[in-house]
């Protein structure tokens, strides 16, 4: 029997963590679902101890998924492990992840601890976790830069400690696929109780090496776990994107000979909606969930291919996800197949007024567009303005006109804590003049730090999706809007936007 | 010493192949300027027997060129070989890449020729380009997955005939590092006369391995050459990605001990270049050159990266080329500050009466706008309404206005081969109703496949750079339009689009 290799899928940790990809409780929830369908083995679904707010995204992702194990971040010390060990207590699967430092630049300049203390706590840490559940996952962090024989040492403890997954991550995306495999092994001879341990791969793509690295961990070092995360998001260039990996694993199974309990089908459902949730955009010639990564996808046959598919395909492009775009509902149909389609899509909403009011803008939408998409009713629940009645800003109406040699101008309608209040003003388009007319009422102070449209399926007529990244004291929101009027979608993005710099919370930082 | 590292970049070749990736010829020699500034050794300039557009652009860049090798891809026959001969001719070193497939599906089923023929094709064809230039690398199409006797064979023939590069493409992106590194070697092994060429891999990011794949090519199969794209541009998932293969042999130097001659510090440059041309975006999390790949340029600093750098970073932003957004020039620039920075930018317009034309719009842009940024200026001349006296259709006026309530209408103004022309229209919004109103005159009868914006500089106070992706009749052309206000942006990026129909053959499509 093939050995299993298990998926572990950080898109809602280190994922998260990118500069401008946070996600809502709501949209996380969301993801975890998909991720779930998906069949990862583990999905870490936060950082409990970082705030508050993650606090609540792992408890609710931890009581809501059932079949994969469900994983949160701690420092290597006992308050972060008992805020996990909390966050996750009502999960049918829970694992703690703890992690420390152990490279000789990390522990001086970012620990400021001697490698004695760094050993210490890592010993005591896993002591302290496995007390709180049986499943307990080390990190040394920057591993692949680490001391040999110091890293064995911290393993073995930690192992010793009753550790069941030891993960060796290139924190910086420095390894290269030979050494890093050779350093795994290394370690796995090395440490007297490794096969005590199932071991594990975290890569990052800094470097364009990401998904190899991880794979010579797992074909050379003998690392049955790999760390990714969907579309390869993370810090700075990202993880080992886990739809490469995956399939990889899949497409050269004469060579890598290991289970991989994920359903590919899931693949692309899941890579759009992360894109759509953090506003995080997939270049075309992106492997697997590109536009353009099945050639015949985008409308243009090749001689080869139409001779025969395999001259230039080695997957399937529906083995993936990817499927023709679908005219599913119109004007006529019912809130039942809506709430069904909904379904289908891998959309919970969670209550029967969240269902009514997406159902309502459903029906607006249909009056306007003849033909809706999957990827309209997808726009439709990811419009955080539908929620806007819980929220602190919501759109009401907006004017706006332009004309060549004129200055363009708005004049927009929103609420402010669900009072209406009036904006307008000239800007530089009729777009800035919608956003200027917000700010002439909000005054939040945030700089704008990426405003881009995607139209939702391919042309002008159909819904334009928006997304707008806004700073402010150093906190990165995105807010997404989507509608038939790109100037209407921009207004409704960037109060999407404002709302969540309203209601977010400072947290930690961490790294994999 | 060490050896030196051949840099071979197909952007302009298999990189414009790429579904909607097409350029005009002012844009391939705007590129194949940048990429001589990024000091690559081999710039594959296109396909010259493929239309007479590809073999004005090859003349072209040929002409235009002195530090780099310009090369033209041409399968395995007279026709195409003197073709690119051809025009190649003024080129200060030419290169003619012929090419035939070795692969039993691809003889068999694209070819249909028997082994025997191939190897007859690929030897007459060798001997034939080696008559016309000293230059020329023969590729062995879908090598990765050809016969190993059958492929030492035609090779072995190929160097006989004067061969000078043998280039052994994964085709398909279907090869695994450690297998393709080892089928290098051992076809090196094997075919008798090896050394007396430099080994070549390109390689396809179908499994998100080009790069890994590629450096197992030279680390474990001794290759010399690698073929790569800027922003791994090309067909499916692309090609090998130059910034990612360059800068792991920069920064791994300790382990690959190889010298590359590329200036690094042009590599964003280039890869914003052949983003605004293609209209191809970059993914924020894409190694190098995404917007998040160092993390602090985003903005965000982590407590690690403020105690030591290189706690997370293992190669410096300024490095390749990323710099601040550097206010450059104002209202009150004149003429030849502004083409000082033109040269600076790369930029080279082709006559006097283009850079007037461009001042001219750099003018009407600062009176609208306070700051001008390099990336405005690059988007001015990037806009190819500019050169619309040229052009059957061009920009003149907009008026536009939506209402909530309403239905969104627009009435525009423009050129049909220099004469007047007004339309107007309702539509889904005000983008819609624009292009609708463009239609309403033009009936080209093309599909819109991809609409999306970009703001310039983040804000939507700076420009929006709109880009246009239409098909019709089978091919696909981009038009990218500028301008602060994103409603005529998009209007000028549909016309844009309507020109490259209007002006675009049909041509042969290659593989590599």
């Amino acid at each position: 029997m093939a050995d299993k290799l298990i998926i572990f899928d950080t898109t809602l940790r280190d994922g998260e963590q990118s500069p401008g990809a946070s996600m809502t409780r709501e949209e996380k929830l969301r993801i975890a679902r998909q991720l779930e369908r998906l069949k990862v083995d583990v999905i870490e679904a936060g950082f409990a101890a970082s705030s508050n707010g993650d606090f609540a995204c792992v408890q609710a992702i931890a009581r809501a998924i059932k079949d994969s194990t469900v994983c949160s971040l701690a420092r290597a010390d006992d308050r972060d492990i008992s805020r996990a060990a909390e966050a996750l207590k009502d999960a049918a699967r829970a694992r703690i992840h703890t992690f420390i430092a152990t490279s000789p630049l990390h522990m001086e300049k970012k620990l400021r601890m001697t490698p004695d203390e760094v050993y210490e706590q890592a010993k005591l840490a896993v002591r302290f976790a496995r007390n709180l559940t049986d499943d307990v996952e080390f990190s040394t962090e920057d591993g692949s830069r680490s001391e040999l024989d110091f890293v064995c040492r911290v393993i073995e403890a930690a192992i010793k400690e009753g550790a069941t997954t030891i993960n060796v991550p290139d924190t910086v995306g420095y390894a290269i696929p030979e050494l890093y495999g050779q350093f795994i092994k290394t370690l796995r001879e090395k440490v007297p109780n490794s096969d005590k341990a199932i071991w594990s791969v975290h890569c990052h793509n800094d470097l364009g090496l990401a998904v190899a690295n991880s794979l010579a961990g797992v074909m050379v070092g003998g690392a049955r776990q790999i760390e990714c995360a969907i579309n390869g998001l993370g810090e700075r260039a990202g993880n080992c994107a886990l739809e490469e990996v995956v399939m990889a694993v899949k497409t050269r199974r004469d060579y890598f000979g290991l289970d991989v309990g994920i359903d590919a089908a899931q693949i692309v459902p899941a890579s759009k909606m992360v894109s759509h949730t953090t506003g995080f955009v997939i270049q075309p010639n992106k492997a697997v969930v590109g536009a353009n990564a099945f050639a015949h996808a985008s409308g243009i046959h090749q001689d080869g291919v139409l001779k025969a598919r395999d001259t230039y395909e080695i997957m399937r492009a529906q083995d993936v996800g990817w499927s023709a775009n679908k005219i599913v509902l119109g004007k006529l149909s019912g809130r039942n197949a809506f709430k069904l389609r909904l379904q289908e899509l891998g959309v919970m909403l969670e209550s029967e007024g969240e269902i009514m009011a997406a159902f309502a803008r459903f029906k607006e939408l249909a009056d306007r567009k003849s033909e809706i998409f999957d990827e309209d009713i997808l726009a439709l629940v990811n419009d955080e303005s539908m929620t806007a009645e819980k929220e602190q800003y919501g759109f009401v109406s907006l004017a706006q006109h332009s004309e060549t040699g004129e200055m363009p101008h708005a004049h927009i309608v929103f609420t402010v804590g669900g009072k209406e209040v009036h904006g307008q003003s000239d800007g530089n388009g009729p777009v800035d003049a919608s956003l200027k007319a917000i700010e002439s009422h909000v005054r939040s102070g945030a700089e704008m730090v990426l405003y881009s449209v995607n139209a939702i399926s391919g042309s002008t007529e159909s819904q334009g999706e928006v997304t707008v990244r806004l700073q402010n004291s150093g906190r990165v929101v995105n807010g997404v809007g989507a509608d038939p009027d790109i100037v209407v979608a921009s207004a409704k993005a960037y109060l999407s936007a404002l709302n969540k710099l309203h209601g977010k919370a400072e947290r930690v930082a961490a790294q994999g």
